[in-house]
């Protein structure tokens, strides 16, 4: 898996002279429909067949400051899938360095067009079983 | 009419330790749904009657840098109300000392949820002239 | 202390017709940057001073989504005062319902404009006690 | 000149169901930023000795709904480039057929760090020419 590359924006940034601590939390939606993309299950396939993927919760240790002009690379991995629901954790590092400047992670679940809770497992067990091989793959 | 009033967050700066320019336009929007608000017509009602009203074009000039802390009053106008299109203008001023911080103007239609043009005139005549009265009031 | 209003703005929406999750660490900041008014050491007089707080860490809990038009309290709460750093808790409720929505923390230490560590039970004792005064009173 | 490719964010959509009106005010920066690139000046370098660019005006015209997955390209264009201020003109097209999304253009100066406008000719007569030879060059 290939880690997702964002170059930072001039308006991520905040009076405190590096990117503000809220657009972390966009870069780990960018890596996380990236990573999605990369494993052939685009995210707007998914809502197209009524398939949707809020997040139950999320957090984020910062460690450096990000500025200007940086480009991060976020490391996304499939921590836990399963049957209610999953978990990605994400590492941000500099693309220049290496060096960590932050990670996190992410819950899901799988909710209908209409906010209701879906069983993958039960609606689309292959699909279920494919989710399921991404963290066997990375362990 | 009252203006709409929005405390700077410090989110909306920038490393340049003042306001972004984009946030300006999120104030348009907070200000012309706060007037349609004072004007009886919220707009979560009309989304629910599926009338949606896009962006068709906008326009900000910037006169003074807005900081942190700093407390914003925007004053809304319709300036035309017409068959096919309207339009609103807005004026940030500094809420504690009545300066001119910048100034715009935003034009719209009307949609269905499909995204078709929306006649207003012929679907709603009476919501249509009580729009157009507002022109009037303010002239 | 009194709780922090937040009335949802439209741009705070996404596709999935609810608001974004990264809004509420949005949220979290307005509140914690209210409630150092309210107790009366306004975070741009502590930047004024060269006493930056940026964020360690954060997380957040998501309950049930919020919607447009929806206006959310947000209440904060002084968990841990330390000598390295220290951790508020928020607790976002629908105002009209009083239902919880969603709940989180962030952890924050001192710094000055060069982005170095300051201990501000050194610098500044008073302050210092005046803070951890805070975790006991809401114990 | 390359135009400036932006892959569309979930996080830019809004309940409307495609993208929120004032990302492509985001978008603009991201283009004028590159295009400084692309000519050599990279803005994070003008700041560092200490010229800044603020925006003076904008303005955007909103032709078709951008979506979330699509890719879009910006294409900007040096239009004037004065001895007061300049202005930067901008297409925003879907990248995969070429339609126009949006249309817009941003005006700018010069100040310093103190927030003091700059006559760039006086300061640095041979990068104000540079500016210049942008317009005759895509005359």
């Amino acid at each position: 898996m290939n880690p997702y590359l964002h170059k930072v924006c001039y308006y991520e940034t905040d009076q405190m002279g590096f990117v503000h601590h809220a657009n972390h939390i966009h870069w780990f939606e960018e890596a996380r429909l990236d990573y999605l993309e990369q494993v052939e299950m685009p995210y707007s396939r998914l809502e197209a067949e009524g398939l949707f993927i809020p997040v139950l919760s999320l957090e984020c240790q910062y460690r450096q400051p990000v500025h200007f002009g940086d480009t991060v690379e976020v490391h996304v991995n499939m921590e836990e899938f399963g049957l209610v629901r999953f978990r990605l954790s994400y590492r941000v590092l500099d693309h220049a360095t290496g060096e960590l400047r932050a990670q996190g992670a992410s819950t899901h679940c799988f909710i209908d067009g209409q906010g209701r809770p879906i069983s993958l497992k039960k609606q689309d067990p292959a699909r279920f079983q494919f989710f399921q091989s991404l963290v066997l793959n990375e362990g």
